[in-house]
């Protein structure tokens, strides 16, 4: 058996996510069917985040394994070959390497980040279209960076995880959450060891409700330990996974 | 009769280009489509420039006249109705204001800058996909860089012009050409009054094809005054009308 890792670049629009499944066109399934193409095997694929459907990866870190009945395939071979299958797909392969058999994406995977990026202004964008949520409506920077402080650090976040979330506990650790502004391009940077479901975008959403004027106490919000305390999930359009640490 | 300026933010991914022809959909007859449903007029668009197709603009200037049979619109009026009727196409219009009957978005224009982007990696992107150059031979960025000083300043250009071109004069002045690395994007920023039939991309090809090894030395390059003696044509994907001074 070798064990492949991958890194993946891909566009989640019109996608149902990271994660297989009946309804749709999946990531993990592209990506299968590409090895199967590739190697004549069925194998699964295991990836470090499950994304949501429309969320992007810029480099999404997945591996597999090829057992001995094939030839060992060099890593560059592996990484053109899949190109190759998902040509016409949204979906490339940045690198590939053979990796240790107790290597796993998903459980050794030390740290994980996100980026969200928001367009303000008062058009919406053709040359960006799917690729940034557009909200319209001027938002106060200072207030965000304000509040996005608050999210730093080890919390209950309840009020922050979708009613689908599967995670066992709901403390996370925040490690950074920085708000970069370049123009009318609002960038929202995360960083922790794992997220719950939806985390990312429910903190999103409740930073842009008070950019905007609402008036949202985040210690109040993790008090209540309810998602109705919390503000809006922002749309999966402008959501990143950026990179996965070992 | 009211004179209306736009700015203009379009995908030029399966559009002809900017100029209406009867062989599929310009920008132009897009936007003059949504003047029409908007006032029941038919007029003409003229703009700062005309890009070939499959061009992007991030901000492309035009202009219009509507005549006094229908109300004066407001600039805000204008942008947020021609929106509504775009809204399913590729062309954002991103501001909008009356302006003086004599103002020529083309005549009138002092000056215009385009950008070009090239991916330089092993892999394709599938975010970027329609939105940059992807080559996959590594670039020698200080060859190109010391290249690109010798366009700058006034040249006679036939051998970086179009067979097409219409220009009177093959004779142009280069205010800037600056090449801008950031990770694997290379961002080539290029500044004049007005430009030649495919002058950027014929620059850019030349460019790359130094930056890739090939041994092309740009005074020779002029003096030949043949579009042989040049590299060749960057693809359109990769460029993106910038901006438009008056």
């Amino acid at each position: 058996m070798t064990r492949y890792k991958i890194e993946i670049e891909y566009k989640g629009t019109g996608l149902i996510g990271w994660q297989k499944n009946d309804g749709g066109t999946s990531v993990q399934s592209l990506i299968e069917d590409a090895i199967f193409s590739l190697s004549g095997q069925r194998v699964d694929v295991y990836s470090a985040g499950r994304t949501d459907a429309g969320v992007h990866a810029r480099c999404m870190v997945a591996h597999f394994d090829l057992d001995e009945t094939v030839k060992e395939y060099g890593a560059n071979t592996v990484m053109r070959a899949l190109n190759f299958y998902l040509a016409t797909k949204p979906v490339v392969i940045l690198n590939a390497g053979i990796v240790a058999d107790d290597f796993h994406s998903r459980f050794s995977c030390l740290g994980r980040s996100y980026k969200y990026i928001i367009l303000n202004r008062n058009a919406n964008t053709a040359l960006d279209k799917d690729l940034v949520w557009w909200c319209a409506r001027p938002l106060d920077i200072d207030k965000m960076k304000l509040a996005a402080q608050k999210f730093i650090g080890t919390h209950d976040f309840t009020s922050f995880r979708s009613s689908q979330c599967q995670s066992k506990s709901p403390v996370k650790t925040l490690d950074s959450l920085e708000i970069v502004q370049n123009g009318d391009r609002i960038e929202i940077n995360v960083a922790a060891r794992s997220f719950l479901h939806n985390q990312v975008r429910n903190i999103v959403g409740t930073l842009v409700e008070i950019g905007s004027g609402r008036d949202l106490d985040i210690d109040k919000i993790f008090a209540a330990k309810s998602r109705c305390a919390a503000g809006i999930t922002a749309p999966p359009v402008g959501l990143y996974f950026m990179s996965a640490k070992y």
